[in-house]
């Protein structure tokens, strides 16, 4: 198979557009990238750094003439962007997008496109816990996944042309339900957020927060840095998953709970039961992704 | 105030014990350091690695003549070695520990120790998810904290002459109550690792578990590295710290459900207030401590 791809527009120019843009420059995979966004300071910014080659602000304009258009914005914008980008998209463009929960998005696209366009779900397991175009870098998906969750009328040839992007920039491109990624997701993403903000907003309402941060060691600092994430960012994903993450939610309340009556039992044989099954877990996890 | 501390007896010559040894040998602290533990295999290897000067297997003598007792042994086994020293113990001999929980050890030193001798509770704020001799290192300590939490019966010499030694490897020693203490290290240190526990635990029991581990990123990595921590270890920690992790779980507990609810009524907005809280007082606790 022989591909042109002429000109990629990147909607949302942050750490995950942002460096999508650089990695397809470095594997010369299209001839022209140009950004777009609500804040011209930032593609303003992502100019000067060589991220992209051009910008438009107008989003309907930014998409025309684009062979793929990447959705790279907080998941609470992409319907908003979807309804902008919709009069400029040719019969052949293809849609994709970067957000962290899948149904939701489908939901969407699916209600927004016409039929006859083609619209790719897609999520990068990739980031840091910072964010914008000033984080960006053009290796952050390198033999990292990338999931795309096609259904059985998702147009093939535009699912190969998204998987080859992202293999192009050293993602490892898989495919799953969209239902069964975000129950993946919510356990293995979500919920660890939100127990790590939760903790250290636990934690703040103690009296003497000062002194609590300060006896915190390195096991803490890595439990949280997730906890440094943006915001907005999790609001979405939280709200975008909802059901999901409420599901998960209710398993690990029911986890803790176990915890609790091991602890209020005195019943030390159950706790180091635990802890053994998620030691071996993590051991074995973490070997298998080292 | 000069000091001569002739010989030096650690109890328990895993990754703290170990690592305080190699510390202590590299700032000459002492002329000697005896190694002390139920296996003797780990106290060959001790002896293979230079971590300690000889052992001796049998309590009573291995601190006899010494001037300073480490105990460093999870925290269940404390008792049974309190017992175990006490007939080797001389008039001057000072014993400390490094358990990570201070009110039921200086509880148990009361019942065991006569008042003549004395016992100085000591907690080093270091370690990492990795145990054993092999794992020690001679500046763990460097730049960490340790926590003393005398009361007032204790002596100022013993007090003093822990202190140094701590300092002598680097360490930045602080004083606080043993009940301050344990409320501190529940919320910064237990917590999180039930936490992390209870999630690696409660992904253990979905489906396809492997499948689920598969998906998780560095987010996920950093967040559980804390569940590969020793099982044996963890369970002593937790009873013997028992009634402040149990208060800090309820704690949490209600975090999570005033989170549940936001969810429950799609208020993005109260999400964001406790997501932006904790990113800023994580981003504030990092930018202090790096």
């Amino acid at each position: 198979m022989s591909i042109t791809v002429n000109k990629i527009c990147i909607i949302g120019t942050g750490l995950i557009g942002g460096s999508l843009a650089l990695g397809l420059k470095k594997a010369k995979f299209c001839e022209h990238i140009t950004g777009c966004g609500r804040s011209e300071d930032t593609l303003k910014k992502a100019m000067e750094l060589d991220v992209i080659d051009s910008y438009e602000m107008d989003m309907a304009k930014a998409v025309s003439g684009a062979d793929i258009v990447v959705v790279s914005v907080p998941l609470g914008a992409i319907r908003s962007v979807f309804e902008k980008i919709r009069p400029g998209l040719g019969e052949t463009t293809v849609v994709t997008d970067a957000g962290s929960a899948k149904q939701c998005v489908i939901r969407e696209a699916n209600e927004i496109f016409p039929s006859k366009h083609y619209f790719i779900a897609g999520h990068p397991i990739a980031g840091t816990e910072k964010s914008g175009v000033t984080a960006a870098f053009d290796n952050l998906f390198e033999n990292r996944k990338v999931i795309l969750t096609p259904d059985e009328n998702t147009d093939k040839t535009a699912l190969a042309l998204i998987e080859i992007m992202w293999q192009s920039v050293g993602a490892e491109v898989e495919f799953m339900s969209a239902e069964h990624h975000d129950l993946v997701l919510a356990g293995t993403s979500h919920l660890p957020h939100l127990l790590a903000f939760g903790l250290v907003d636990c934690l703040n309402n103690l009296d003497d927060v000062d002194e609590v941060f300060k006896y915190a060691a390195g096991g803490f600092h890595d439990f949280t840095r997730i906890a440094s994430s943006d915001p907005d960012m999790w609001r979405d994903i939280c709200l975008g998953n909802r059901d999901e993450v409420m599901s998960m939610m209710r398993r690990f309340k029911q986890e803790m709970e176990n915890i609790y009556r091991a602890l209020e039992d005195n019943d030390g044989d159950k706790l180091k039961t635990i802890f053994s099954r998620s030691k071996k877990i993590r051991d074995l996890f973490c070997e298998k992704n080292s």
